[in-house]
């Protein structure tokens, strides 16, 4: 592997920038919502028009996340060296991001947490029910639980992309580890890693204390398709 | 519809932006409380002397929530073109508070949120009892449920109505949606919005560890004429 | 009653705006450790060698909460007129912390919350078991319950006065309402406002779980013996 | 006992001002994640080279821990008398982390907190079943819960000592207690207590909802295995 950094255009120069802009600042969301503890926890973002994405480094405090830290890699994983932060190991989750890239083009981001309420579920391996309007809106129904897998081979990037292709929601409980967020870019994935987080509590609380009331099937796909076409200040409306 | 700024004498004018800064700034009353996350959440208030109503734009962050960002509105929920804010979209629960607006007249604020604990009760359908003196000299009694009804028609806003019209309680839990709140200005308002938030919590908890002791119906009455009478600097307690 | 100001010794003096700034920074700690929400909570403290006490205005944010703004009152309850802050109107609960001054001369602050956890346990009106060492040590055994009281009287300072005289707690739960503590001054209080709010909580997630190990009593009192006369820098252990 | 300062090598002199400047910044980390309110907890760490370890004072403020306050002591736990804050009195927890020093020698940092949901299971005499994967990483399998036993002999410390010895886990919570956590210098046990505090938390609200599905022992070992050797950004992973 040659050491020398590769050549990009202007264009994919500013792109990788403002994606390592964009992701670096991304992570203190994480924080302000209460979605990590100490350096758990990775936010990536692909580079528009190029194959590669950018992450975080590995086990790094979350008040030394500078863009020139986060780590540009190929859509395989594989860091691109000579770049900024390419001296840094990425994160340990980067072969379960790089798989979704691989596999789904259309996700611009993906967010990886420990949030408390979603690993709460995915400690039993059960689906969130879609009793509250907000999590119709947001996700379209229940937020579905993937296969159990380790790290070390593609098994957790396998089972994100095949709970989530097809599927209303952006997120995942993989089973007795946590949540997988993705999205049209890294914000849109953060939104719905801090949107998982509060419908899991949320639902949590409601049904410990008694049954819960169902929303009919309409009323959500009706509330899925306005949320998905209206909210917001453009029809982009996750952005 | 013209594009052209209405013309508003002085009085009407410093009004508009009293409740401007009023309602940017309790914004972050939302988010300091805890009951709002990423963009969810509104604030609206009456301009005093005028058919008018000043809410959030729709899907801004907490962070970009400046006066001259709000959004002038009649009281159909129409936004007033050529006003500051006017080119954007308005919060998609405008429709909710124009209703309430236009059929509460001493209602000067409202203020809907996602909060936790009441949206938990909200999913049950499930009032809230009142159970605990600080419940008692703030809304009189239990909290009481609306019925469901999905944004598109004047179903929420209706139910709102219908829900609070006579009672003492300043807050509704529209069921599998979240809580409403009305007040005598927007910052009456967020105060019931922060204090059903706390009372869902605490009884929430309460309940969850074995039988709640009632308050006996004349100590309520007693709590409640008290607080709206004689607490705080004035007689005109609760703004 | 005269509006002008009694003339205190300069010792005297020197001691009011002493507990003056005590009382105001106390409030501070009880927004930092998460036991009050809005205006609600209030802190007093007692003027050493004088029959007064100063006490946080009634229905005042947080952010306003000054030395001067802060209200002086003899042991009756009334407010010293032509004192600084003297034409506000003080807590609602004055007339309880007056009781406690008047009936335990040993009291130098007493604190109010409504603060969660404390008020589930009272909203039960059972009191906390004492199942953790560091509720030994802070309060040599369970949180009593205290009756259901309500404003209009001296019914809530009696049953503080009667509930915490010769026991060990320096709280006591009064039912369906919240957590009265008391210290040897304003700081001292609200440490025991702080714990029993912590204790609370910890009790709570503890019992919800499965059945608790009581400790020996022998051992609680060993605890609480040591805590009350070696821990921190000097035999006043609780300053 | 002498009142005149030790004189030191250069190097270890060094070490102790370097253990000082951590010992006082971690205790932040402690309140910034919640683990501790008031003066509670302490945090600790051996001087490399030297048979000495820096303490927090007794029952001081959060806000006055700077590096000079913290407290040098020898194994045994006394005092070294004329070192900086030599005239405050140490943690009363200075004996139990003494004896872990003494009997663990590859210890370099020791923990204690009474965070909530560590000391709720402490409060059962539980321990943390391993049911996420983080877990399985930090800790290798459950969390151990050592004896009971109180302040005044040797039994706090070598209850953490059997207990720990031979142990995966980083973890301790004792009886009735709560947690205290051991690694390789202070920061590496300031994050086995932030950790075992957000897994304590996490299985609890699983465990209340329903069955947990256990994670099989070799995946266990395989997670443990790789956390210790490859996470992070060298070899020495937890540091």
């Amino acid at each position: 592997m040659s050491n020398e950094a590769p050549v990009f255009s202007a264009e994919i120069d500013a792109s990788i920038q403002a994606v390592r802009e964009d992701v670096a600042r991304l992570h203190a969301e994480l924080v302000r919502n209460g979605l990590v503890v100490w350096t758990g926890g990775n936010v990536s973002g692909r580079v528009p028009g190029a194959d590669l994405f950018v992450i975080k480094p590995s086990g790094v405090s979350y008040d030394d996340l500078a863009p020139e830290n986060m780590i540009l890699c190929d859509l395989d994983g594989a860091v691109i060296a000579g770049t900024a932060g390419s001296e840094r190991a990425p994160s340990s989750d980067t072969a379960a991001h790089a798989y979704v890239y691989r596999h789904m083009p259309t996700v611009g981001g993906v967010v990886h947490t420990h949030s408390t309420f979603a690993v709460a579920w995915a400690a039993r391996g059960e689906e969130i029910p879609c009793v509250i309007t907000a999590m119709a809106d947001e996700f379209g129904g229940p937020i579905p639980v993937g296969p159990f897998a380790i790290i070390g081979d593609d098994s957790i990037g396998r089972g994100i992309v095949q709970t989530l292709s097809g599927h209303r929601s952006r997120a995942v409980l993989m089973q007795n580890h946590g949540p997988f967020t993705i999205g049209v870019d890294a914000k849109d994935a953060v939104k719905a890693a801090v949107m998982v987080e509060d419908v899991a509590r949320t639902v949590h609380y409601a049904r410990e204390a008694g049954p819960l009331i169902p929303i009919p099937q309409e009323a959500i796909d009706s509330l899925f398709h306005r949320y998905q076409n209206v909210y917001g200040q453009n029809s982009d409306a996750r952005r």
